[in-house]
């Protein structure tokens, strides 16, 4: 890494003072499929109030009750209406379509996008790159009036939905552009125990994020292992 | 991480069984700017044979002798002969021309690219997009006859050359497409005390782990740290 790390300003508060976020309420798009299950239910268990969205309310429902700790579940539209932080989670595939659809619904809220553009062919795995970039910055392309951030993308399901697994060893890179966003996300990863969310950039560098996810699949094929991230010296 | 983690095929050897590369000299090219010389550095004080190469042989000569424990300095082709692993460690800027120029130098080594292809501007640091999708995958298709790999992307220059520092705390993401050539380089890597070498793909999943720095600079600034990357569960 060349002179990335020379001396910068000093920040003007400390990074690790972030915001009580325990009272907002969480919707979860995407959220009977594996990622967003296993993030619902590791929030639920940390005691937030969570929702998780699906096209068709029943499946949400039967989810929900499923995952037990309180999570209700709902169509998505409603699921992003009743919510305060909304963390979409759905296939790429169904990526702008979905937002699309929500535009309204999702106005004014703090939007999280965990979602991995990738294809996968007979040797593994490879990055999607969106038009727009990042599957981030296609959901602030068509999301303008709401407040989109990135995180959660590092995640192993298998580990967030196993309740044997108390404690998840990974920390939560979080990307945005307005920084009381970010840290409003940072701190939701932090109520997860064993994760943290630190500020990893802006929108635009969200992209090698998303698809670094590739790389741990090679990674958890080669160890066997559920592989996740910690950021050193922080 | 959808479906990312499901069981996989058994590898048919132990992963962490990797080469005694002791023997082996180390060419660094690039080896008199920060990143080269602090690999220079943290290499020769593992004990491992490195000869750092510049464009000019006195300029490498003098590095050299500045970093001590027996490094060599050379012009860059002399390095790149004399070496049985030859690290790139030049600027994005002359990566292309530098290693059209040493194609026949090169030829049979095992090179190891840790070129991170980033730009600059008021808002920080952000990825660049090589034709050929990444800096390693330029390096594959101009040194057909050598066997590229890429590693080495996420250290801090700061702390590899502070002679202070005994252990660097980070894992080193290695990338190839021959699983030897790539634990020679995990070997290398783990030379060093604190590091790991990490198998982490082919290298058409080397974009993204070079443009990582992007997001590490962004670390670094926010919390004022010299930021690297651990692999958890492996």
């Amino acid at each position: 890494m060349n002179s990335t790390d020379a001396a910068q300003k000093a920040p003007a508060k400390d990074p690790w003072e972030l915001p009580d976020v325990s009272g907002l309420v969480v919707g979860v798009l995407g959220g009977t499929g594996d990622q967003g299950r296993g993030l619902a239910y590791r929030l639920a268990r940390a005691g937030q109030k969570v929702i998780i969205g699906s096209r068709a309310a029943e499946r949400a429902e039967t989810a929900a009750r499923e995952l037990g700790h309180g999570v209700e579940g709902a169509a998505n539209a409603e699921c992003a209406r009743r919510s305060d932080i909304v963390i979409v989670a759905v296939p790429w595939d169904g990526h702008a379509a979905t937002l699309t659809a929500l535009r309204d619904d999702l106005a004014g809220k703090l939007v999280v996008d965990c979602v991995n553009p990738l294809g996968f062919d007979k040797k593994g795995a490879y990055a999607l790159k969106p038009e727009e970039g990042s599957a981030a910055e296609q959901a602030a392309a068509l999301l303008p009036e709401s407040r989109v951030t990135a995180a959660f993308h590092h995640l192993s399901a298998v580990l967030l939905q196993d309740p044997a697994v108390e404690k998840i060893d990974t920390d939560v890179m979080v990307l945005g552009e307005v920084r009381a966003d970010c840290e409003t996300v940072q701190a939701l990863a932090a109520r997860i125990p064993g994760m943290r969310g630190v500020f990893a950039g802006r929108l635009r560098n969200a992209h090698q994020v998303e698809s670094l996810v590739a790389n741990l699949i090679s990674v958890n094929r080669r160890y066997k292992a559920h592989a996740g991230l910690r950021i050193t010296d922080v």
